[in-house]
């Protein structure tokens, strides 16, 4: 992992001395920063340093090591601060070209999006969809996120092709979706997806039934069992509105939906629940003992009015619990970092304590949490030696940033998407000064606009579906 | 107003005819925008135009009339949003200074906010904080600001300078501050600012009373004749906290605080009361019937676990009620667009309805709403021929506003601050592709950052002041 510099070893040899500090030559060297660990002590440096090689991060420290570095390419942070990337824990990433279609809608899902859905779905719209999303992300500063959507295997390129880092869920659903007529098709959909795709070195394939009140216990049993024999994650919407409390309570006489993924056995620790807004002190007893990963996706929740999970509870109980941004219909963007202020104040709100949930609190929610959230946490979500080296710089000359006295307050409060400078994932910069470096913002922009117009069209101008 | 075009005259003189077009000549042109009017219709053009000469609009359509007009400068918006300029309601801009510090401490404002203004506040500070603010608000499509503060005066040059629109209100409040020893000093302090200031063309000068609970009676009526002879606003704190609503029934045998200030004739059209969270149905009739200003604070009242005012119903019942940031201490920035999607949301959170609060209602409250708020909604607010020329262009290429089905939805839900491409306030740019025109934005950060330094060493490293 480390290429020594020969002139440094030279001398050490020639002199036979060993407090001669041999020079250590690595790929990517961050000066001058304030380091954001988001390590179990939650250690920040002042005027502090990161080095990376290959795709690891192999030194995190206060600078007063630096002259002991030489690197390939080199970023001054100028005061900047750098912490782990953010983990958006769960989104539709395709469906960045429907955002802002019919937002307010009642019953929105069934009576507005499904049936879009049905009319607009293709692999040409989840590939366009995708790339607009990713590139969305890591221009906000996330370095990995957990999907759920159909024709996954085009999301999968997307995010080869740009160098984040991804759990992508093929979803299974009883009805009749755009790349499958039913839910075994779907999961046989599934299984070919991860096969194709499993040991990526940035990529984590999986099963995404879509909730427990669209798929049949045989379905949810057969994904379970399937999770087990390709050792992949499970992603759903667990938990989320009153009417499937209503459906899975009729079929599991009175069970929570908590309750009844128990007592089907698919409450696993290979389980990633989004939503859990309706879940009792019994079902958090259970999700924490089976190690459950949840998706707390404040805006998306508080804008449909289906309620605030008790997320602070959860997180605060030792629960594995990170930030998502649900899909661009619902969230209705990408970026973690525009869920801080809503989760830092909301939870202040319905708990009645300004003291509720602080600063610190959210940034490890969108960082540490996610990681464990998605079973990550051994590999990414914070700045240690040894973790993949997945990193952002975030501007604090903005005047929005200014002046930083505590910088968790300042990115919680204060931060815009738009305030990340840089973002690495894999040791690879992929955002470098806000422009994208491995693939053309432009393009991918001009074919999500055509799209919108094919959209326009179709749902719009004919009157098709509801607007 | 218009300065004719000399060649189409001389064209129209020669041939006799009427039905030549005359070409008007007018200072700028905005084109091929996608124009929110704001007007009473809520107009929207496609591919519309907005010319302005000297500091007012004298034209807005949908374009098919472009070539009546040439024009010294021409903005081609491509497509993306042109809109009136925001309106920060209410704000204590020079407090960005102070911004991230100590944010969750309990009952902040009196252990912590009042003890750090008697040792930090001076006539620097306001200068220095007012600029960096400004420069913010600019950066984020606010045109005009209501300001509550001491050193008002430095505030009123600031603006002056930048050329930014403003009502800023000088702080009466019966305990020693920077600028007073009591009450008194404040109200002659004030009087002095207002006789200087009154006639600026973009400056209303204004009294500021802190809160009904931080002022005598005597001051409050005080104030009010005051603000009848001299004709000017009066800024005010009003209903924001249980503690207020205690102290103010006990000096006024149970009335709540905007029942007392009617009784004590302190509720008259030029007052503005900022938060306005503790009203009930008594309370909003009188409001309404009085004609006050409203100044709602969603950020700053969530972050402070203070509760939600009624703000939706108070503008669905035709009261004068807008948008503001509150100080960056409370906020924790000043671009009302950072409002947008909390404001949306947590009213449908707390109606338990997604159709409550769409986004049409938040840019209505953020724009004409925010102009009746300070009774300056015959001047600004919406884009109308004969209103002043306040008119903001925001981008719509960035990925969070890709695409655009809905413009007040893409707004609300998906644009930050920094998505604000050019500011035009008075017919003048201030900001034009992101760069501050009128003021040097590095050395305004400098000299924050200056300052931050001088409240780290005295409020931080010291001690002194509980963090």
């Amino acid at each position: 992992m480390f290429k020594k510099n020969i002139f440094a070893l030279a001398l050490a040899t020639l002199f036979g001395s060993s407090s001669v500090c041999a020079v250590e030559n690595v790929d990517l060297l961050i000066k001058n920063a304030t380091v954001l660990t988001m390590n179990d002590e939650k250690t920040i440096f002042q005027h502090g340093l990161v080095a990376i090689d290959g795709n690891h991060i192999v030194a995190v420290s206060d600078g007063s090591n630096l002259s002991q570095y030489s690197a390939d390419k080199t970023i001054d942070a100028d005061g900047d601060i750098v912490m782990p990337g953010l983990i958006n824990s769960h989104t539709h990433v395709s469906m960045t070209v429907f955002r802002s279609l019919a937002d307010d809608v009642p019953d929105r899902l069934h009576r507005y999006i499904f049936p879009l859905e049905k009319k607009m779905v293709s692999r040409d719209m989840v590939r366009i969809g995708a790339q607009l999303g990713n590139v969305e992300m890591v221009k906000g500063g996330v370095t990995t996120y957990g999907d759920m959507y159909y024709f996954e295997d085009e999301v999968a390129k997307t995010v080869d092709k740009i160098g984040m880092r991804a759990v992508l869920g093929e979803t299974v659903i009883k009805f009749p979706v755009a790349d499958a007529a039913n839910a075994d098709e779907g999961i046989q959909y599934a299984v070919d997806f991860i096969k194709q795709w499993k040991g990526h070195p940035r990529i984590t394939p999986a099963f995404a039934p879509h909730a427990p009140y669209t798929n049949t216990t045989n379905a949810l049993k057969k994904v379970t069992q399937l999770s087990e024999k390709y050792d992949v994650p499970v992603l759903i919407h667990l938990a989320e509105s009153h009417r499937e409390n209503e459906v899975i309570a009729k079929r599991s006489h009175g069970k929570t939906p908590v309750g009844y993924m128990e007592e089907i056995g698919a409450l696993t620790p290979r389980l990633v629940g989004a939503h859990m807004i309706n879940v009792n002190d019994e079902d958090i007893t259970l999700l924490k003992k089976r190690g459950v990963g949840i998706a707390h996706n404040m805006s998306a929740n508080i804008k449909s009015a289906k309620g605030v999970s008790p997320a602070l509870k959860m997180f605060d109980n030792g629960l594995r619990i990170g930030l998502g941004t649900d899909g661009p219909m619902s969230g209705n963007t990408l970026s973690t970092i525009d869920e801080f202020n809503q989760v830092a104040k909301v939870h202040k709100l319905v708990n009645k304590d300004r003291g509720a949930m602080p600063p610190i609190k959210v940034i490890e929610m969108a960082t540490m949490g996610a990681a464990r959230a998605l079973h990550m946490e051994d590999k990414i979500g914070s700045l240690e030696v040894g973790k993949l080296a997945d990193v952002i710089i975030v501007d604090t000359k903005s005047p929005n940033m200014t002046p930083v006295y505590n910088p968790y307050s300042a990115l919680v409060y204060s931060a815009y998407a738009s305030n990340v400078k840089h973002t690495i994932v894999d040791g690879r910069i992929l955002m470098k000064d806000r422009k994208m470096l491995t693939v053309d913002e432009a393009s991918i922009r001009d074919e999500a606009l055509a799209f919108a117009a094919k959209v326009r069209k179709t749902v719009i101008d004919s009157g098709e579906v509801v607007r």
